[in-house]
């Protein structure tokens, strides 16, 4: 059984009809602020699926108290299905004095939940400060099938070596070639990014990443593979997280821009709630 | 040393003055709406000072990540100092499938924290879910102080027997007459309440309670000691949750409406900063 936290809303509608099972939830705020959740029905084990983009804070409190709850009614297992995890990017200590923020937040969600699993974990070795089994689920399925008949004979890049995992499991998945751009940083403010070793001279090529915000790096990307011939640029991410004017100007650089609906936006076009309802 | 969160800011100027020694914290949000905490120094002995009133789920996510930017940077115990406890009201399941919110959000601090010290709780006995020490801090001293030569000979009320262990601690401090009113339900949606059993003819009173929400209640026995003739009759409590227009409504009915600074409110006038500093 499910149960859709607020965060999670924008799924709901297709994993009924995809047959998944969901226990209703009533979500509302107090005059004060506070949240108010209430779960109408029980079971012994419950998933819990939120999303924990903006408000953040909001939707993993809400997690918590989901979870009071389905414990109060006797859940004994309890589940957590976390498509965006808030807090991922802030992985390590940068400055001395601050959190590893996702450790923090691991570590809350443990304290009621018996198992974790996110989509496209930004370092997925932060998992392992979840304490219970913990599992970081790819999205290179339904992005293969997304762009798949698009790209044809195309080719799979990363914008960085880093991501190059995720181009690697969309290409095999097509049975295409795959690279990483390089980037070298001129000065302390301006990162230039060099050619890919691979020849896109009239190909279609798929930029895939993690999480696009600004758009700059892809933007980048896009318009270096216009001047080594490239035919139609696509771009997918995981996670859509927007600055401002971030889906414009990447849309007008591109072919096609599309995110999964782990955050939903205007270009979530690709979507994870299969992927879910396999667990 | 105490490290001061964005929901205790009010209280820090008053902290320095007398003497309290503040780490400090670098506290602000990353463009996408998270938080991002920073502490610059650390002790073996850290207290976070954090009040969750709204937006309290930030409020209470802020205080995660402090604890774990301290631990990191070797902090060995963390006291929590959380002068107005979110979700302290909802603190027992009233409808089948709700969570007892507070329990939940105890547990989710006991994550990283030793010691916890409220003011004032809805509930104190709610304080047995954190598992570490933890401590119920009554205002009825600096209410005392700060009502007392007003009062004179007066008599010190409570809106109800709940609320009585208020009053009498309040009174007790100043070596006066103390008692509750009577609240009789006449139906669903109404209350009545009944004159007290002390004669407040000629005298000045203080109705003490634990948190003013709209107030509704104090209008009503401000006005019954009104008829019984009552002098000049005061209001104090300790968090100021006020609804909108609840402070102009109960300052119209009453002398004086004065609650504590655990929550920032035009009415804060009493402050419980020298409590703080006593820990």
């Amino acid at each position: 059984m499910f149960v859709i936290g607020s965060g999670a809303r924008h799924l709901e509608d297709e994993m009924k009809a995809l047959g998944g099972r969901i226990l209703d939830a009533e979500i509302k705020r107090f005059p004060d602020g506070e949240k108010y959740v209430r779960v109408l029905g029980s079971s012994e084990e419950v998933t819990v699926v939120q999303s924990t983009f903006r408000p953040q804070d909001e939707h993993l409190v809400e997690m918590i108290l989901l979870a009071d709850a389905l414990r109060e009614r006797g859940a004994r297992k309890l589940r957590a299905v976390v498509p965006y995890f808030a807090y991922s990017r802030q992985d390590r200590v940068t400055k001395e004095g601050e959190p590893v923020s996702v450790r923090a937040v691991m570590r809350t969600l443990a304290v009621y939940y018996d198992e974790l699993y996110v989509f496209d974990l930004h370092n997925p070795e932060t998992l392992k400060f979840f304490q219970g089994k913990a599992v970081n689920l790819s999205p290179a399925g339904v992005i293969a099938d997304y762009f798949g008949e698009k790209l044809g004979e195309g080719v799979v890049l990363a914008p960085d070596k880093g991501a190059l995992m995720r181009a690697k499991a969309v290409a095999e998945r097509l049975g295409l070639e795959y690279s990483h751009f390089h980037k070298v940083r001129v000065s302390p403010t301006e990162v230039r990014m060099e050619p890919v070793d691979v020849d896109v001279k009239g190909k279609n090529v798929l930029i895939v990443d993690d999480i696009i915000s600004t758009g700059g790096t892809m933007i980048r990307a896009a318009n270096l593979l216009r001047e080594m011939g490239a035919e139609k640029v696509f771009v997918a991410a995981t996670h859509g997280v927007f600055a401002e004017g971030a889906i414009e100007r990447v849309s007008k650089a591109v072919d096609e821009l599309a995110v999964t609906n782990t955050i939903p936006t205007p270009v979530s076009k690709i979507s994870v709630v299969p992927e879910i309802l396999k667990l």
